[in-house]
């Protein structure tokens, strides 16, 4: 649907947190990333090339993704500039954000007068059900986490990489504009409507073979107040038959809540699993994911050994020594 | 902003619990209702004098407020020759409803045609900020329920009542369409955009004198799969410093959802209030409240103390035996 390779937007991104979508595409979509365009003062490169508009186009790249993920989603004026004159370039457009590019009158006007395209990947485009609660067949995986981004998109995506290479049956299901710009297609969770969002997670994992996996992307944390009933809303939609907790033990409070502690990986299991038990009694927790970027790999190692001691849990960052250990605990179920 | 009094539409509601719309505006601010209109197979009864529209209109009702929540919230074909007939003989429409009056292109064609209003009390009027968790001054109640329709709303309605008998500072805070219809203005917060659902909270309970309560409308529960992070929403982003917990003893399986049995009031307990100390840890459960429609006067009354002594909690029915033994106990705080 969108028109592939990428331009990936930073715009004046305060750090590499805030360009989680332009990460997430460069790391699991490489391909589709030509290169990146940063404003004055943006705080966030992936290391892909900077380019000017000229010089993507020159390169291939069809469509403008705004990459970053600002608080409240607003298009600033700053970004504005680009994104008319990417337009007039002969960029499509797309973003994730909450407001939305199509509700932009300049940004209308001028994609219909040089004939180009908005995508909005956070909009709904499904009248979801009502989540009924029943049994569904095969098998669903769910990250969980201490926090906001701590890597549960990563967990999920680096588990069906593994998967697909040993042959099982496995599914990455996007619930966010990063994850619906990676794979084409999910439900825009966060965006979806309270009385339906179970039943959008229901609707985005159904019956399936019983030896298959869906990888559910995790949204928010049961310990985060602003968005806990969205991640709620995953845990009895998904009916998880595995929860996988996620953690980065460096952080100093919770993501935009400096009022706010961490849990520790032990509040996470008796919060989360008792959950999840409601709407599947067999549910586990089947392995813990630490998101280990700010440690060096001695640190990382140790860290992960006392998890796993302490745990009694298989644990790894994925991202960083691979999701093995993960999968092998799901396989084993 | 909606005209008083009413005419309660309750249409083919199949029993009372779908009727519950109605049945509070009848027992909250009975003044506003006039009378009830029923078709064909109806199972809810208000008791209240059953009126064509225009007997209504000869006792002075202004608006027709369609008293029934059918899952789905979709306006059938058998209500619309009702609803047409209403605008055409000088009523205004309320309605809480997913399925909005202004969508049914032909409402809205008759309502402009004869100068009349439709009122959609679910649809937010307000862009509501992101939760941003900051503790807020006053106290705020929360009532949360073992299923929906238990009785939460009542029971924070009940108290309000009581407390402003004693000359307490107290409002009540409408979270759905019931509340609203009665109070006039709210949050429907089962319609906010996920995202949103917690600050909607925050921004309906806002700062307030250190002795003022706020009895903040409960929705869905944590043990209800379909409403579960709606629920959690309201606990997160309403900080409460009071649970009561609620319950309906004869209740055979979660609503709606024949496949799940209700939790007992101590899992409630347990799940809830280790929730709610995520964003107030000094959050307290200060009492039960017992729907006990379907149980004889003695038998209500020993149930009550069988959970009174088994919970150590004090527990009454608000709507049958009066607030006062829950508003003692926040009195007490």
């Amino acid at each position: 649907m969108i028109e592939t390779p990428y331009l990936l937007f930073l715009g004046d991104a305060p750090d590499m947190l805030a360009a989680k979508v332009a990460i997430g595409i460069r790391d699991w979509r490489p391909e589709n990333a030509v290169g990146q365009l940063r404003l004055e003062g943006c705080g966030a490169d992936l290391g892909l090339t900077d380019m000017t508009l000229a010089e993507a186009r020159a390169a291939g790249a069809k469509t403008l993704v705004i990459g970053v993920a600002n608080r409240g989603g607003v298009i600033s004026k700053e970004w504005k500039k680009v994104l008319v004159t990417a337009l007039e370039e002969g960029f499509d457009l797309a973003a994730g954000l909450h407001n939305l590019l199509r509700d932009e009158p300049d940004l209308v006007a001028v994609a219909e007068a040089t004939g180009r395209a908005l995508h909005d990947v956070r909009v709904p485009e499904v009248d979801y059900p009502i989540a009924d609660g029943k049994k569904r067949r095969g098998k669903r995986c769910l990250p969980v986490g201490t926090d906001c981004s701590v890597g549960k998109m990563y967990t999920a995506m680096a588990m069906e990489r593994d998967m697909h290479e040993r042959g099982m049956k496995a599914t990455f299901r996007a619930t966010g504009q990063t994850g619906i710009l990676i794979t084409g297609d999910g439900v825009p969770l966060d965006a979806v409507i309270a009385d339906f969002m179970a039943g959008s997670v229901e609707w985005l994992t159904p019956d399936n073979d019983e030896d298959h996996w869906d990888l559910i992307e995790g949204q928010g944390s049961l310990f985060h107040v602003s968005f806990s009933g969205v991640t709620m809303a995953l845990i009895h939609g998904g009916q998880p038959d595995a929860l996988i907790l996620c953690h980065e033990p460096t952080r100093a409070h919770m993501r935009g809540l400096p009022e706010y502690t961490l849990p520790s990986l032990e509040d996470l299991r008796d919060t989360a699993l008792p959950l999840a038990r409601i709407a599947n009694p067999a549910c586990v927790v089947a392995g813990v994911s630490v998101n280990t970027q700010h440690m060096s790999e001695d640190e990382a190692r140790a860290y992960l050994a006392e998890v796993e001691e302490r745990m009694d849990l298989p644990a790894t960052d994925p991202y960083r020594f691979g999701a093995a250990r993960l999968v092998d605990a799901l396989d084993a179920l």
